[in-house]
């Protein structure tokens, strides 16, 4: 029984649309210019330019770890700082991508407690490395996750404020949107709105976690940031000789609006899940505005959802009144019964 | 008419194989442990072993480029030295990958007439290196292509030979096997007889020229050399979440041993090409020994196929009798008619 | 009259003791072998293991950055982490020294009042990283400084448990001694009881505070961690043809523990400094242990110093009862009467 | 009585001049601003430009390897090529120094017999590296050697030429000047005219070898390439706290032409050893335009000199006649009878 457990552990452990499988089949076809030179690639930047209402310049990799570290290599020269929030995923989860990327920048990481930055948290840190000179890692870029690492969504305002402030200091603004199709849906905006309208110079766009197998993107809304972005994206082994299949795989994301449509489904779920925790007694620790519960659980709960076979992990940050936090994730593929399933089960305990 | 030509640009032009393609739906079912915790890596481990007869470790990741460049990283510290031929893609088509990943290593070319070293070839560098201590980077590995790339086929004594004396002067051997399956079909061995049993360290197997869509291993002879391997992967943005995906495009190529039949069928189509070449008065310039056909040809010829839809490449190289040298490659999916094609075309010049 | 204050801002300001200079003009004779291969560079050794009381490997470098960055990428694989105190030079004045050096390790920064990194501050770190895998950089070692940017001294059983609880959790120990001899005269130890005795693995010795010109050393303690050191000198263009020169600064401090006086001198000035202060009502904030002197002072007397020539750095850390925090350092070469100086200006306004 | 041998092994065996030494012990009074804040770093730049005729930027690092990749680092991105010699220092003798301070970057080595490279030779691989496009490394500057690894000097004509095919092809010119001064004191005619008036745009500009201790300079003579120099020399640790030490050396180099005074001895007592060996029967293999001969020596020769306390390094190059190449090296203080006592050793055997 414990198999038909859907896991709250990551969205990436979901398996792929079928609209994504339907498009590799359509690509499997004859032999086609390799590194890019093919039709389907072509498509993916006009449709790319379609659903961001904007000139831009797409790069489909393969990884998230791919797409921030050789974005922030192009914004960030060896001898550069990058501002991030210290929960960051290129501060923590990338085994050094960024600085391996970059040749050795450094990543000078920031506290908040709900995962977003605020433009006041730049004076300091920039009024300190000015004073510092040459002793100091020059100043070059801020990245942030929308949704960021705690489930919560930057509005458009806050990005603006944020964004001016970087730029104010001459600071290139990258933006991980691992869950970006999540944000967006939140929003309900567009994603231009939540993108290069609000000061976004580069965007690193997910879709593997939600409905591609394997597939990325790097996304420059200022052209001549994208100059070296092909030279740096091969010599990392990161330019696919078969290009068409990546690119097929955000094609389909962009049509119809599926990745907007599964950025949805996930979040209604994840509300249903907050909300169904809250009715349990589960108290949370962030607002649910993308597709992640954070909630103070107890070890008793944990235990015995565990045992029915739930996955889900726990947060590497303090306890709350000896409670662990836990991080349930939703995705794109759910139903309302996966939800109620883990619920049910809480209920029981 | 000109759009039904097969392109002998490159065996990278070919679409994926039908067993490869039903794989990938075939995993594409319900959620998996992401970051290669699933069964589908395990069973490709479990496969590797049991085609090469022997322990092994084995890494799938998604290009040559990364493949080869994540090896060598392994073998070969920053301040160390990588003896090639002029001619290895690491070399010449990698936009300095293994220089990244090694984190500045220096590949020091030699050169040959037909792709491939020989083990005197070794001497006077090492002992011009040793003389000139800490001045000179440290001699730590070779790396050799097979097929090489002028389409040539070590003999296992040649490579015993070779890797002895790399050996017995403290170096590692990483094999690039992009064209492995070609050189084994070649050599009527079986894989273990073209690799360690010949005293290969590193072997990147190579799976997207010959049927798959994007996959590579890296396969380890010597665990111990495995150590590093997973965190230099996991920051180069080589880790898949969905890494079942790639694990199980390598499972088809190894089931029912689908890749060495490829690699028959593309050589066998190589040898029909360079025998009607010669039957036409072409000269080759190699012997075609695996996927690959060098060939001296007319700039009249050459255009007059250019003409009518034919791809190909000519090598840089400088020219013979004032004839350019091109290459053309047969892929695993093609069939007698993509020959004679060209053939006849020729024939018709 | 302004010219004749004494700077405060660091003990780099001051010029070289007669004896290194005397020892330049000594071995400033005749043609020797370059890079080492000289007398001088011997005598080096024997020296500093006689200092030492140990086997050790020692070479001199010209700066305190590249001193700590070649030893930390001797420690650290590109892929692996240096805990360190957020106040490190390390972390905080070499413009991503170490991260250049080792390829993009990551320094994680740890907090502390007074500078002093404390063992058990490494547990919850370490069980972050093994839970994190492959996604979390490698834990590889421990950069202590000795004094420490606070001024503070670390005991030699506050060193014993810390290093021993690095070992046990598999990581090197790099000391940062750009001011050694300061905490050896702290100590009243000897220096042997300050490094290896207490579990240090590699120790980046200043000596250019301390009376040098340029020179400082990197000393291995182990010498089987040496072993790659001269190549990474070699291509960091740290290597010096005229190397006798920098050996013969270093053999100038060691001899008649010409070092050792000079760091006591420091001492005992910067002691008088924070005695003077605390009768004219300046609050300290740091124990004074070394040769500087971490003070509250009211910005009138700020202004009134600098305005009769006196110079010092204001620190980067938040003002405390709105009174920023001055960092006074006293150099090898002061005389109670600089000290005095300073202390009649503050007791003037 | 072989003590009383100067050796040819290399310039970089030659004790400091003694205005050097005065030098050093001017400066060596008072407290002074460190890193390059002060009065003799300022003066350096006055006198650099003055010996130049022009405006420039200059800094002063230890060592030549240093000066090289550092200015490499700045002319060629981590993706680039870089265009040299096969025998120029940087490909041979800096343990790979250009490859870690670019971050990867390839030197791409043409030959010639007499080491200079020929503006011709650039043609065919800059063709080449456009056809490769994105898996070639992007040419990115050529580094020539001014006198050259083989001793012989590029006339100001040549120069112009090769700069300006450089140039064509938006490659930057960095010349490695280790031995600047004697291919002035060859030409006869102004440092200016051997340098940015043939189109050189940064030089690196050794001392060491010609009378200093240890100091040698990059100077840019177009100011926005030097925009990034400083963080880049403070990160690889070659920012000197002290620096007025080695600006003090440079300026007494330049000060009543020192540098190239010193520069014109070794020259004319080259030339009188390789008239001597000519007269001797010895062969000489290039034209002795600097301070280097290059003769082919037999090995009974050899190796009585050798008995007798003489030094000089066999050639890394093939053997002519079955006779090695030998390096033999003057020094900026050698006198006539250093030459002659070498001769009259040959003559004896």
């Amino acid at each position: 029984m414990s198999q038909s457990r859907r896991s709250f552990a990551s969205d990436n452990v979901a398996p792929a649309a079928p609209e994504v499988m339907a498009a590799l089949a359509r690509v499997n076809q004859g032999s086609v210019h390799s590194y890019g030179d093919d039709p389907e690639t072509l498509r993916l930047t006009a449709l790319a330019r379609q659903s961001f209402g904007t000139d831009l310049t797409i790069f489909p990799v393969a990884t998230g770890t791919a797409a921030n570290a050789l974005a922030l290599a192009v914004l960030a020269p060896p001898f550069g700082a990058v501002y991030c929030h210290e929960a960051a995923h290129v501060n923590t989860d990338e085994c050094g991508a960024p600085e391996f990327y970059t040749g050795g920048a450094k990543l000078l990481p920031l506290a908040s407690p709900d995962g977003k930055l605020d433009a006041r948290q730049l004076d300091a840190p920039i009024a300190h490395a000015r004073e510092m000179g040459v002793h100091h890692v020059a100043p070059a870029a801020i990245s942030i996750s929308q949704a960021t690492e705690w489930g919560t969504v930057y509005r458009p305002e806050e990005l603006r404020t944020l964004t001016a402030a970087a730029h104010k200091y001459g600071l290139r603004v990258h933006m991980d949107g691992a869950r970006f199709a999540n944000a967006v849906a939140h929003l309900g905006c567009t994603p231009a709105e939540a993108s290069w309208k609000c000061g976004v110079d580069v965007l690193t766009l997910g879709a593997t976690k939600n409905g591609a197998l394997a597939a990325e993107a790097v996304i420059f809304f200022k052209p001549e940031l994208a100059q070296d972005f092909e030279l740096r994206r091969k010599r990392a082994g990161h330019l696919f000789s078969k290009l068409r299949y990546m690119s097929a795989q955000l094609c389909a994301c962009f049509e119809d609006e599926l990745w907007l449509r599964h950025g949805r489904n996930a979040n209604t779920l994840a509300t249903r899940l907050a909300q169904g925790l809250t009715q349990r007694g589960i108290r949370l620790v962030q607002a649910v505005e993308a597709n992640e519960v954070f909630a103070l659980m107890p070890v008793k709960i944990i235990a015995a959802l565990r045992a029915q076979g739930f996955e889900f992990y726990e947060w590497p940050a303090p306890r709350i009144d000896n409670q662990p936090i836990v991080r349930l994730v939703t995705a794109y593929d759910m139903v309302p019964a996966d939800i109620d399933a883990l619920l049910a089960a809480i209920a029981q305990v």
